[in-house]
C-alpha cells in the first residue's frame, strides 16, 4: 500500500483518520504496552463510519436513542478512545489517552463498560463484543416494536477482528442473528489478514462472507482505506434487509514498518519507526498533538448529532406523562411498583397451597405473575424451554415475524444467548432472562463473566441443577458448578427450595441493578418448606433459620436448595433422639456475607456442630463449615466427592449418600 | 415417509436397521428415559456404515488402527448401545441393554468414555464430539506420517446432530479442520430438521452444507433412509481430499406416531405407540428379541475385521522390537524413561544458574528439554504462541503441508484446542499440550471438564495466570480461575513458583495418566526460589516447606506460583522481628490433600497463625486456613476481593495490597 497515493486521493480524510493512528502510536509508546495495528488498519473505517453514519452526540454518551458503536475487537481500544478525544466527549481529556493502561486513568486496556461513556459494552474477551451486538440489536427492534420508531431507532454498528470471527461464539451469533434478521445490525470485519501468531491462513481458510451469507446475511466489502469505498458499502448495509457484514479489506499497522505483519498487532514503541510512520503520514505534530483544523472538524463530527437527539426529545416529550415515566423506569433499569405485590401474591398463594413441585416450575410460577406486570422482560432458552420453564402465557415470541414477542428460541447456544441477554441489558429498556441446564453454565462462561464484570442485572435460569437431573448423567449432573458461579465476584448464586423462595429469588434478580443472577433450580419435586407467610424477603438476607432447635441446640443443619427437605427430615430424626437441632436455609452465600456480624452471628451461632448438605462438592463450605463460629473439629458435609453417574434420581441420592440418615450420622459422630 | 416402500425397496437392510430401531424403542420404555428418535432416524446410516464401511473388530474394541466412531450427538446413546450388542461385542450384554440408564449398568444416559468399549469418547454436551473427531484426525495423520500407513491408516466418522453444529465450538472445529485438511475425517449429520424446541428454522436458517463449504469441507447429501444412497455418499467422503460433511436427510422417530416432532427427540415410551411403530415396520419380536438371522448378519458385520486387524497385527510384529516397544508404549501412555533423568537435569541446572524468570519461559525450557525425548508430544496454542511459550525448537508445524510436525497453531479457538486434545489423547499414541492465558479457561470449560471426567491427561499451559498480567486489564486477569479449575473433580491445577518446580510439575503433568493438569503459569519474571537440588518431586506432594523458621514457629505463610516471592520476602521482615516464620509452598492442593494425615500436618502443623498469599479470590483457601489444623481466628488471606485492573503489574500489586507488607500485617495483627 503506498501511503502517498491514499494522502494525494483525499487529503482531508486521510489527516482525519490518521489523527486516530498518531494518537494510537503516542498512547502505546507512552504506556510501553497496548495494541498499535488494529487502530491505525481501521482508522479510515472508524473515521467515515463515524462522520457519514453513526448517530451519536459526543455531549450526551447515554442518549436512549443513539446508534451503538461496540468495538468487539476490545484490543484496539485506542480506536474508541482517539474517536472519543477527537469528537469531543467529556471524559475522554488528553490526560486520560496520556495515561493510557496506568492506574486511575479510565483508559484501560480493554475498553470497559463503566469507565468511559462511549464503551456501550467491555471487550477485549473474542467474540463477545459482536454477540453482545444481538443483544443490542434484538433489544432495539423490540423497543421500536413496542414504544414506534419516533422513540427507538437506531443501528447498531460493530467492529470485529479475525480473533472475533474465529471464537466459537460468533458463529452462535451469527446464526441467531441471521435467524432473527437483524437488519440494523451492521458488522465491520477488519480484513487484515493478521493474527499474534502470524498469518490467518496459519490456522484458518474460512472464506468468512460465505459463512456469514449461509446463515443469512448480506454480505459487503470495501477497500477499508478509500472513504468512497467505505461510504457505499455502508450505505449499502444499512439499505440491507438482513444482518450485513462488510469485510474491509484494511492493512494491520498501516504505513509503520510493522505493516502486515503479526508484529503490527501490538505495541509499536520504537521511536525512530514511529517517527517514520508519521512522517510518512504527512504528520508533522508532536506526540499527542492534533492540529486544530483536524480537531475541529472532528468536534464537527462529535456534535452533529445534536439535532437528532433535540428532536427526539421533543418526540419523547410529547408522548403522555405516564409513558415517559415508564421509559424512563425501563431504561433506568428500576423494577415496576407493581413487582413488590406481585412476589408477594405469589408467596402469600403458595403458603395457602403448599405445593410439592420443582423450584423450575416454581420459577415459571412465578414468572407467570412477574411477567404481565413487567413487560420489559424478554426471556428465552437455549433450546430446553420445556425443562427451563422460561415460557409464559402471551409472551409472544420474538422473531422475525413478531417484534413484539417477548420470548427468544436461542437455539442450542448458550454462548450466545448469555452474551446477547448482556447486550439486552447494556442496551437498557428491557430485562433479560435466559434458561439453560446448570451444568452448561459451562458453555456460557466467558459472558456469564463478563455480567459479573460489567454489573449486568441479567438472570440465568439453571435448571437440573445437581444429580437430582438422574438419568441423563455426570455429563449433565453439575457438581461443581454451584461453586464455580459463587466463585466469581459479582454475582449472586441463589438455589432456592421451594415456591416461596423462588419468588424472594426471583425478586432479588429482578430488583438488582448492578448484579447478574445465577438461580440454581431443581429438575424434581420438592415440597414446601417455608409454611407461613412474611412479607419480608428472606432470601435477600442470604440465610435465615428455617427450623428452630425445640431443646438445647446441639446441631445446625445448613442446606440449599433441594437439599433442605433433606435437612428437615434429618432434624425430625435428630430431634427424635432428643438432639436439639436447628436448620439454616442458605440460598445465598453472597448475600449472607453482606450482611452485619450480628445478623450473621444470629443465624449461625458458635457452639454446635454443623452439617452443610449439598449435591455439589464440598469446595467453598469450609468458610462456612469451619469459619463464621464454626470449629474444624465439629463440621462435615454431606455431598458429592466427584462426579455423578446416570441412575435415577433417587438413586442416585441413596448411593452417593445424600440423606437425611448420612446427616444424622454425621452429626452423631462429631457430638 | 411410506415405511412400507422403505421396507420394500430393501428388505434386508430395513430388517437389519429396525433392529436398531426395536432395541432403542424397548430400552428408552424400560428406562422410561432416554431419547428415542435419533437412533430410529440414524438407523440407516449407522447400518450402513458399519456394514459397509467401518474398519472394526467387536472382539477387540481398542485395536489401535480401528477406525473412530465418534457418536457426537450422544443422546442418541441407544444407537451405540444398540450396534455394540448386535455386532458382538463383549461387553455390551442384553441385559446391559435392558438396564439402560440404571445405577451399575454400563449403558449411561449419555455414551461414556471407559464404560463401554466402543465410546471413543464421552460424548452428550452437544458439539464436544465432534470437536473431539478433529483431534483424533489429527492423531491418525500424525501417526500415519511418523509411523507409515502399515502401522497406522485409519478413518475417523462422526454422527452428529443440529445441536452439535449450533454449539459455537463447532465452528472451531470445523474452521481447524478446513485448515488442516483431514481427509480422513467424515460428518454424518443427523439433517432431521428437529430440535428440542421444535422445528430448527424456529432458531437457524443456516445452509450448513455452504457454511462447511466455506471452511474447506467437502459436502455431500444423501437420503438418509436409502441404503444404497448413503453408501454412494460415504464412498465419495472417504475419496475426497479435504474433510468431509454429509448431510443425511432423515425423519426423527421414523414411523413412530411422533415422527418428525420434537417429541420424538425424547423419550417414546407409550406403549399403544411403540407397539404400533413396530407393527409398522413388520417387526414381530417381542420387547428385546432379535429374530437370530438379523443377529447373525449383525454378527458377521462385528466380525469382519478380523482379519484386517490380524494382518494389522503382523506388520506391526514385523516392526523391529525397539519399535514395537516404543508403540506399545506411547499408546500405554507411558512417559519415556528419559523423562525423569530429564526433569532431573532441568532441576539441577536451575539451582546452578538461579534464573530470574516467568513461569511461562520457564516452562518453555522445561518443554525444550522434554520434547526432543517424548517425541509424542503435540503441543499448540490458540493464538498466543509466544506468550505461552508452547512452541520449542525443532517440534515442526502440524499443518496439511507437514503432517510430521508437532505444533498446532490452533487459532483463536481456546474451545476447539481443548476439545482437540481431549481427541489427540484418547486416540492414543500422542500427548497433548496447548496454551492460551489462565482467563480464557472460561472459553475452554466444556472440555476441560470432560477432561477430568473422562481422565484424560492432556495439559493446559495456562500462562498470565494473575493480575500480574497488567495493563491488558481485568477482561485478561484471571482471579476466580484458580477456584474454578480447583473445583473441578479430578483436575490437577499446579501454580509452580519457579523453574524448579515447573520442572517438577510438567514432570507430574506428563506421567499422570488418568488426570488432566491445568499449569498456571506468570506472566512476569519470578525469583529462584528452590536453591538446593533434591532428585525428589516435591511438587508431587502438593505442598511443601519451602523455608523454616529459624525460631519459635509462630506464623505459616502458605502461598503459590507468583506470591511465594512476597511470602519469602514477609518471612524475612518477620524473622527479623524474631517472630518465626516457616513458608510452605503450596502448588497443587489436589496432590497435597491426597498425601496422608501425617504429611499433612508436618507441613501444616497447628498453633501458628496462618497467613495464605495468592493474587486471586480466597474462594476455597479457607480449607487450609481454618481446616487442617488452622483456626478460624488465627488465619487470613493476601489477595484479591474483586476483579482486578488495568496497569502495570507492580502498581496492581501494591494498589490491590499482595505485598510482603501487608501479608506481615496481617500476621502481626493475629499474633
Amino acid at each position: 500500500m503506498d501511503i502517498q497515493t491514499l494522502r494525494d486521493r483525499h487529503p482531508d480524510h486521510w489527516m482525519r483518520a490518521t489523527a486516530i493512528r498518531a494518537l494510537t502510536l503516542d498512547a502505546v509508546a507512552a504506556a510501553n504496552s497496548g495494541h498499535s495495528g488494529m487502530p491505525m488498519g481501521m482508522a479510515d473505517v472508524a473515521t467515515v463510519l463515524f462522520a457519514n453514519h453513526l448517530k451519536f452526540d459526543a455531549s450526551a454518551p447515554r442518549w436512549p436513542d443513539r446508534d451503538r458503536f461496540i468495538l468487539s475487537a476490545g484490543h484496539g481500544s485506542m480506536l474508541l478512545y482517539s474517536l472519543m478525544y477527537l469528537t469531543g466527549y467529556a471524559d475522554m481529556t488528553l490526560e486520560q489517552i496520556k495515561n493510557f493502561r496506568q492506574w486511575g486513568a479510565i483508559t484501560a486496556g480493554h475498553p470497559e463498560y463503566g469507565h468511559v461513556s462511549a464503551a456501550e459494552t467491555t471487550t477485549g474477551p473474542l467474540g463477545q463484543g459482536i454477540s453482545n451486538a444481538v443483544g443490542f440489536a434484538m433489544a432495539e427492534e423490540s423497543l421500536r416494536a413496542r414504544w414506534g420508531a419516533k422513540v427507538q431507532d437506531h443501528h447498531t454498528y460493530v467492529i470485529a477482528g479475525d480473533g472475533c470471527l474465529m471464537e466459537g461464539v460468533s458463529q452462535e451469533a451469527i446464526g441467531l442473528a441471521g435467524r432473527l434478521r437483524l437488519s440494523r445490525l451492521i458488522v465491520l470485519w477488519d480484513d487484515n489478514g493478521i493474527t499474534i501468531d502470524g498469518k490467518v491462513s496459519l490456522s484458518d481458510v474460512t472464506d468468512q462472507g460465505a459463512r456469514f451469507a449461509a446463515s443469512g446475511w448480506d454480505v459487503f466489502s470495501c477497500d477499508g482505506h478509500d472513504p468512497e469505498d467505505i461510504d457505499r458499502a455502508i450505505t449499502a448495509a444499512k439499505a440491507s434487509s438482513g444482518p450485513a457484514m462488510i469485510a474491509c479489506k484494511t492493512h494491520i499497522a498501516i504505513g509503520h514498518a510493522a505493516q502486515d505483519t503479526s508484529k503490527g498487532h501490538g505495541a509499536l514503541t520504537d521511536k525512530a519507526q514511529l517517527q517514520a510512520a508519521k512522517d510518512g503520514y504527512g504528520w508533522t505534530g508532536g506526540a499527542f498533538e492534533v492540529p486544530a483544523d483536524v480537531k475541529s472538524w472532528w468536534e464537527t463530527v462529535g456534535a452533529k448529532g445534536k439535532s437528532a437527539r433535540a428532536e427526539w426529545e421533543s418526540r419523547l416529550a410529547a408522548l403522555s406523562p405516564a409513558k415517559q415515566a415508564e421509559f424512563a423506569r425501563i431504561f433506568a433499569g428500576d423494577a415496576p411498583n407493581k413487582l413488590s405485590a406481585t412476589i408477594r401474591a405469589v408467596k402469600k398463594q403458595a403458603v395457602d397451597d403448599l405445593p410439592k413441585l420443582a423450584t423450575r416450575a416454581a420459577s415459571e410460577k412465578v414468572l407467570s405473575a412477574v411477567n404481565p406486570v413487567m413487560t420489559e422482560t424478554i426471556g428465552g432458552s437455549a433450546d430446553l424451554t420445556g425443562s427451563n420453564n422460561t415460557k409464559t402465557a402471551d409472551m409472544g415470541v420474538f422473531s422475525s415475524e413478531d417484534r413484539k414477542g417477548r420470548y427468544v428460541y436461542y437455539g442450542i447456544r448458550e454462548h450466545g444467548m448469555a452474551a446477547a441477554m448482556n447486550g439486552l441489558a447494556l442496551h437498557g429498556g428491557v430485562r433479560a432472562y435466559g434458561g439453560t441446564f446448570m451444568c452448561f453454565t459451562d458453555y456460557a462462561r466467558p459472558a456469564m463473566r463478563l455480567s459479573a464484570l460489567m454489573g449486568v442485572p441479567v438472570v440465568y435460569v439453571m435448571t437440573h441443577d445437581s444429580i437430582g437431573l438422574g438419568e441423563d448423567g455426570p455429563t449433565h449432573q453439575p457438581v461443581e458448578h454451584l461453586a464455580i458461579s459463587r466463585a466469581t465476584p459479582n454475582t449472586y448464586v441463589i438455589r432456592p427450595a421451594d415456591l416461596v423462595e423462588t419468588a424472594e429469588a426471583w425478586e432479588v434478580a429482578l430488583t438488582t441493578k448492578t448484579t447478574p443472577t445465577v438461580l440454581a433450580l431443581s429438575r424434581q419435586n420438592l415440597p414446601a418448606v417455608r409454611k407461613t407467610h412474611t412479607n419480608q424477603n428472606l432470601v435477600a438476607k442470604g440465610a435465615y433459620v428455617l427450623a428452630e432447635a425445640t431443646t438445647k441446640r446441639q446441631v445446625i443443619l445448613m442446606a440449599t436448595g433441594s437439599e433442605v427437605e433433606i435437612a428437615l427430615k434429618a432434624r425430625d430424626l435428630l430431634e427424635a433422639e432428643g438432639i436439639g437441632t436447628r436448620v439454616v436455609s442458605m440460598p445465598c452465600w453472597e448475600l449472607f456475607a453482606e450482611q452485619d456480624d450480628a445478623y450473621r452471628r444470629k443465624v449461625l451461632p458458635p457452639g454446635a456442630v454443623r452439617i452443610a448438605i449439598e449435591a455439589g462438592t464440598r469446595f467453598g463450605w469450609d468458610t462456612w463449615l469451619f469459619g463464621e463460629g464454626g470449629k474444624r473439629d465439629k463440621a462435615d458435609f454431606v455431598g458429592m466427592t466427584g462426579f455423578g453417574a446416570s441412575a435415577p434420581a433417587e438413586r442416585l441420592y441413596a448411593e452417593f449418600g445424600i440423606t437425611a440418615e448420612a446427616a444424622v450420622a454425621k452429626a452423631k459422630a462429631l457430638l
